[in-house]
C-alpha cells in the first residue's frame, strides 16, 4: 500500500523482552495508572458516572467547547484553587479525550510538517515527547539535563539550541522519567527565554500532584507573560486514577483556542459525556487522593533506600511522579541490566533508552502502579538480591 | 503565537445564523445523532456500562489492541454476520474513541502533509472529508457525482482525475449527505479503478445500518482484491446511538495495522474502558434498533413526499442515512433558503455549502435526529409552509 512511509519508520518501543515474563510470578514496575488493576475507584466518582448514565447523559457533548457544565465549572475551580490559574472556561479551556491527544495537538499546532521545523525536547523525557514529534514530521532538538544538576534545566544550553526553525519547547513538570520538580529560578530563567525568542511552550502536568517534600511546584504558565505563550496539558489518569475514562484538559492562549477546538473537531470530536460526571466529581472531592499520596510517600522512601544501596546503583529521591531514575551505568546499562532482571528475577521494569537519547544508563521503575504493597516491596527486594548478585558475578 | 498559518485558515463551519433560533420554538433538523436528547438507551447497554464500572473496568484498556476482549468477540461476531467480513481481531481490527479519529487517522496514513498530495473526494460529501485533508496538508480533489445518476460514481471520471499524486479515495457510504448508497456495479467499477492505480480506498460506512427499500448494501472491502486496500471506518454514534460513548472501529489490511495501532497510543492511546462494555453488549443484542428503523422509515417517506411537492423544491427518496439533500435552487440556493427557514419558520437545516464545492444548490434536512415524532411532522409542515410562501413571493 502506498502509505506515508515515514511512518513505517516510527519508534515503537519493543516490549518483546516482557514476554518472557510468566504472569503467574512477575513483578511489573512498569506504566501506567495508581495500583492497576486493583485501585478502587470511590463510590462518588462511579456513582456520578452511573447518575448521568440514568439520566441520559449518553449523547454526543458538543455545548460549551466540547465540555458539560458540571465538568466546565468543576475545572474552573481546580484550575484557581490547585494551579492558581484563573482561567475563563469559554476562552481559555478546552477538554479533549486524553492528554496524549492534548500533546500530539497541541505540537502539530506549533509545527508545519515536513519544514524542518525543530521542537526543543528535554532529553531524557517523555517517549511520548519524542515520539510525536517524529510522527508530526518535525525535527526533535534535544535538550540535555544533567544528573549533576538534578537534572533541572540550564537556560544557557536552552538559548544555545534555538534556530530560526525552532517552534516550541516541551516541558513534562514533574520529569517523566527523571522525576525533576522544575525550581522557580529554573523556570524564571526558562520563561526569559521563551519570551527572548517567541516560543511556545507546552508543559504537560500530568503529576503534578505527585510533588513531596515541601518541595515548591510552578504552574509555568502564571509566571509573568508566560499564560499568552503557555499551552498547559493537564490529565486525570495519573492525577486522579482515571485512566480508563479518557478525559483530560488544555489550557490555552486565548489567541488559539478555536483553532484548538475546530482541530480537535477535526481529529476526534468531543469527549465522552457520561465520564465527565465522573471526573467533575473527583475533582470537586478528591479526598481520597490524600491516601494514596500516603502510600506513593512510603513506597518512594523505602524504594530508594533499597535501591540507592545496592552496590553499582545511584537512585537519587525523585522530586515527583512515583517513579525511579536509576543510574545502572556500572551494572552495565538500562537495556542490559533490564534484561537480567526478567530473566533472573522476573521482574519487569523500563531501560532509558526508551526516554529520548541520554538514558542509555539508566532504568525507570515505577513505584506507583503496582496493585498491593506486599508486591511492591518484594519487587524491590526482589531487584536488590538480583542486582547484588549480578555486581558481585561482573 | 508562532503556530502554523494554515491552521489558521482551516474551514470553519459558519453557525452564526443558528443563534437566530429561539430555544424555545425553533426546531432544528441538523445533526447528530438519532433522537438525542430524547432516546433512551435500552437498559442492557447501560446495564453493561454500569457492571463494567462495578467490575473495576476504569483502567487504561491496552491489552488486545486497546480493545476490551469482550468488545473484540462482539465486533467480531457483528463483521461476520453484518457485513459478511471474516476479521482477525489480531492483524485487521483497531478500536479507536471516534469515527471522526479513524477518518482522520486513515488520511494521515496516506499521505505526506505539505507536499503536493491529493486525496480524491466525492462531491458532494461529508464536510469532514474536505476539512480533514485541509488540516493534514494534503489537496483535495472533488469527483464530481450528479443528481441525474442518484449520486452514484462514474468510475471514468474518477479515473480521469488521478494524478501520480493521488494518494486515496474517500467513500462515505451510504453518502452523507446525498443518501446515495453505491450499487454493486458502481463499486466494482471503482475497484477495478482502485486497483489499476494502486489506490487506497478509505470507507467510512457510519450510516451502513439505515438502508431502504431494499436496497443492496455493499461493503467495499469484500469485493475481490480490495481487502488488501481497502481502510473500512465504523462507528457506533449513527449506528447504535451511542453518540456518547466514543468508541468506533477500524478493518484495514494487516501490512498497516500495526501501524494505525502505533499511531493511535501516540496520538490518542487506549478507547474508553467502561464504554467499550455497552458497545458489546449493543452489538451482541441490537434488536432495539428495530424500532427507531421503522421510525426513520416512517419519517422518510412522510418527509419526502411533503417536501418534494413544494413548488421549486425537488427532494428524491434517498436510499441511506437519515436526512434528505433537497434542491433549492429554484428558490434562492441553500444559503438563502436556509437564512430564510430561520427567520420565517425558526427552523434549522444545513446549507449544501457544507458538503464540497458542488451543493450551493442543496439543503440537507437531517429526519434522524428528532426527538419526537410530533415535533418531526411539525417541522415538516413548517418548512413547507414557509417554502411555500417564499416561492409564492419570487
Amino acid at each position: 500500500m502506498r502509505i506515508d512511509d515515514s511512518w513505517r519508520r516510527l519508534n515503537a518501543p519493543d516490549f518483546s523482552p516482557y514476554s518472557r515474563l510468566d504472569p503467574e510470578t512477575s513483578i511489573t514496575l512498569l506504566g501506567a495508572d495508581p495500583f492497576a488493576p486493583a485501585a478502587v475507584l470511590p463510590p462518588h466518582v462511579i456513582g456520578a458516572v452511573k447518575d448521568a448514565l440514568d439520566q441520559g447523559r449518553t449523547h454526543y457533548s458538543v455545548a460549551n467547547g466540547f465540555m458539560e457544565p458540571v465538568l466546565r465549572d468543576a475545572l474552573v475551580r481546580k484550575l484557581a484553587s490547585f494551579n492558581g490559574m484563573d482561567v475563563d472556561p469559554e476562552s481559555e479551556l478546552i477538554v479533549v479525550p486524553s492528554a496524549a491527544f492534548a500533546l500530539y495537538l497541541a505540537i502539530r499546532l506549533c509545527v508545519r510538517p515536513n519544514q524542518g521545523d525543530e521542537v526543543l525536547n528535554i532529553d531524557p523525557g517523555f517517549a511520548e515527547n519524542f515520539n510525536d514529534v517524529q510522527q508530526i514530521g518535525a525535527v526533535s532538538v534535544s535538550v540535555p539535563v544533567h544528573a549533576e544538576d538534578g537534572f533541572q534545566l540550564r537556560a544557557a544550553e536552552v538559548e544555545a539550541l534555538i534556530t530560526p526553525r525552532t517552534r516550541c519547547l516541551l516541558l513534562t513538570n514533574p520529569n517523566n522519567p527523571t522525576g525533576a520538580v522544575y525550581s522557580r529560578q529554573n523556570l524564571e530563567e526558562l520563561a526569559e527565554v521563551a519570551a527572548r525568542h517567541d516560543l511556545t511552550v507546552i508543559v504537560d502536568q500530568a503529576f503534578e500532584r505527585q510533588v513531596y517534600d515541601g518541595i515548591e511546584y510552578v504552574n509555568f504558565a502564571t509566571l509573568p507573560g508566560m499564560a499568552e505563550r503557555t499551552i498547559t496539558i493537564f490529565g486525570t489518569s495519573k492525577d486522579l486514577g482515571l485512566s480508563g475514562f479518557r478525559v483530560a484538559y488544555m489550557v490555552a492562549p486565548r489567541e488559539i483556542v478555536d483553532i484548538l477546538k475546530l482541530a480537535t473537531f477535526n481529529m476526534h470530536g468531543a469527549t465522552n459525556t457520561f465520564a465527565q460526571y465522573g471526573v467533575a466529581a473527583a475533582y470537586d472531592d478528591p479526598g481520597y487522593l490524600d491516601a494514596w499520596l500516603e502510600i506513593f510517600r512510603t513506597r518512594r522512601a523505602y524504594g530508594q533506600r533499597v535501591l540507592d544501596a545496592i552496590p553499582g546503583v545511584t537512585c537519587p529521591l525523585p522530586d515527583g511522579g512515583f517513579y525511579f531514575w536509576a543510574d545502572v551505568a556500572e551494572l552495565g546499562g538500562g537495556e542490559a541490566v533490564r534484561d537480567h532482571l526478567i530473566d533472573d528475577a522476573q521482574i519487569g521494569v523500563l531501560p532509558g533508552t526508551m526516554f529520548g537519547t541520554r538514558g542509555a544508563d539508566y532504568l525507570r521503575i515505577m513505584y506507583g502502579t503496582v496493585a498491593d504493597e506486599a508486591r511492591y516491596v518484594e519487587g524491590i527486594d526482589r531487584i536488590a538480591a538480583s542486582l547484588e548478585r549480578l555486581g558481585a558475578r561482573r
